[in-house]
């Protein structure tokens, strides 16, 4: 029995941030660490590209979300870490995919809809602001799939069309050529985490009520006192099931840590105090990482080579594969 | 100075005709042979995809057009020929340019439109049998191009606007990024051959009138029997400028020859005759052309030796371009 593949792409979007972090990387960096399948991980720097034509920005977000996940845990013995851009096989496989993808598929595609729907909302031209890349990204992102043979993709649920996506070309080539893709499946996680930012809502970049991960301590500190809370006065008991303080506390502290807040949020804890305790906790907890993230963004040079060594084996992984899939579509001449 | 870079395109659409021969091998192998320009020469096989999705029909096609070239005479030591599908380099240029490439201007390409055009005729959905390829096809001919930073590229009348295209997405480059690519010139043929079909309308695959260009002696004797002429009998006059026999004789004979056979149009050649001199000369000049084709396509691993030969030149040249792109763009820490 061969183990199963696992796919997980990474986007550098911007500054990570709490909300991300406690949603999206430490489930990720748990599932890699506790199961026995193949995790892939990967920084998708060329779908940034997409949007961002800038490249300072660029470099620094591509290299800031690899020295995020390798911070926060992420063993590249254990897992392939690799960047997009070093595997130049699945560029390769996306041409070849483009070549058997209707074009009426990506017109569907949601994220493309949604943007001529907003156009024509305001009158301009359909495909106003629209760039090549950003109309055939879910072909890149099938040909990252698909080049691996994963077998799971763990997305969020936006992205699941995508899966699906990859899923219509892989079976549209093994029914041109006969079997070839694996039929990958996406897996969402169920667990809905909705992280308050600092005035509640959900912590996001759109609504600018984030905590970064990186902050250094005394920023972290300003931030964690930013949290909104409601007016009930030191000494009287609160509700630790509706505070938002307890709620990010749980994400960091031990079981006993939780359980000695929750009494002491009955027994009438200030708020300053509540949010000093989180402080304590969440600066201990991220003190390391954030050491180490500084270090590696100080020294790109680790992050090259470890993301290298990756995309060594990730390429060693994907280049029978493709052999395969240019030995169908009649690239060689017939054995 | 340095040596102009002239980039020529073989696409291996079927078997090769005479007129395809005259028309565009012969020019161009004769532009190779004379000037000292760095020509690039390659068989552009994975734009075959986007209308061959059959194993042994790509296969015979892109080997076959590689022995034609070969067989007629392009001296792989002097061009460098080579096969798409060995540069890797084209596919990641073509994902990067994707992103600065404006969905409207492929929109607007000459092809794309011609299909949806004729499927609105037929009341068919627009993108009715387009897939991503043939959309997306002129960002791969633009990354073909700006790759090697070519000045030159020779194309028929109809391909004039991918050139078009690829000078406006290097320009859209450089204007984001700061001066990177050179902007293409297109060069066409002012001299349109009209090389005439056995019916006496133009030789074309689709009018089902062509010579093929390496036929037997026997089947070439049997075709070239069955040129349409009028019906003067022998012994009578013929007038050798409204000749098809006479036209194509002058493709292939000697000026010696030449002037011989127009003499003996005046006097009275009979068409049998015409045609049997015409046999002669065109057996003698393509006899040897047709051997080493024919021990090309017995023995594959010549050909694919040559070309990957080819793709070491070529991905050598391109090699610092797209570190420079990818520089640019911010894939690499700042240095």
């Amino acid at each position: 029995m061969t183990n199963e593949i696992v796919l997980t792409g990474i986007k550098p979007t911007g500054k990570v941030h709490l909300g991300n972090y406690i949603a999206a990387i430490k489930p990720a960096l748990q599932i890699a660490k506790e199961s026995d399948c193949i995790a892939l991980f990967f920084i998708a720097d060329y779908h940034a590209l997409t949007f961002i034509q800038n490249r300072d920005e660029f470099n620094e977000l591509s290299y800031g979300i690899a020295a995020t996940w390798l911070a926060l845990g992420l063993d590249p013995d254990r897992v392939i870490f690799y960047r997009q851009s070093d595997v130049p096989e699945i560029f390769e496989l996306n041409w070849i995919l483009s070549c058997l993808t209707p074009k009426g598929l990506m017109n569907r595609a949601h994220a493309y809809k949604a943007i001529i729907d907003h156009n024509q909302q305001l009158g301009l031209d359909t495909d106003t602001g629209v760039n090549m890349g950003l109309f055939t990204y879910p072909i890149l992102m099938t040909a990252d799939i698909l080049l691996f043979q994963s077998d799971k993709v763990p997305v969020g649920k936006d992205q699941i069309q995508y899966v699906e996506i990859a899923r219509d070309i892989a079976d549209g080539f093994n029914r041109s050529y006969g079997d070839t893709f694996k039929l990958p499946n996406y897996v969402v996680d169920e667990n809905t985490y909705v992280i308050p930012g600092l005035d509640g809502r959900k912590m996001s970049k759109s609504y600018k009520n984030t905590i970064p991960l990186f902050e250094s301590a005394d920023s972290l500190k300003k931030l964690i006192n930013k949290i909104k809370t409601d007016s009930i006065p030191p000494n009287e008991p609160k509700d630790p099931d509706t505070s938002n303080v307890f709620l990010l506390y749980k994400e960091f502290a031990n079981p006993s840590q939780i359980q000695e807040l929750r009494e002491n949020y009955q027994k009438g804890i200030s708020w300053g105090e509540a949010k000093q305790e989180l402080f304590r906790v969440m600066n201990d907890y991220l003190e390391e990482p954030r050491k180490r993230y500084n270090e590696l963004m100080a020294s790109p040079e680790i992050i090259d080579s470890i993301l290298l060594e990756g995309a060594k084996k990730a390429r060693a992984l994907a280049a029978p594969l493709l052999e395969n899939v240019k030995t169908k579509i009649g690239r060689y001449k017939s054995l």
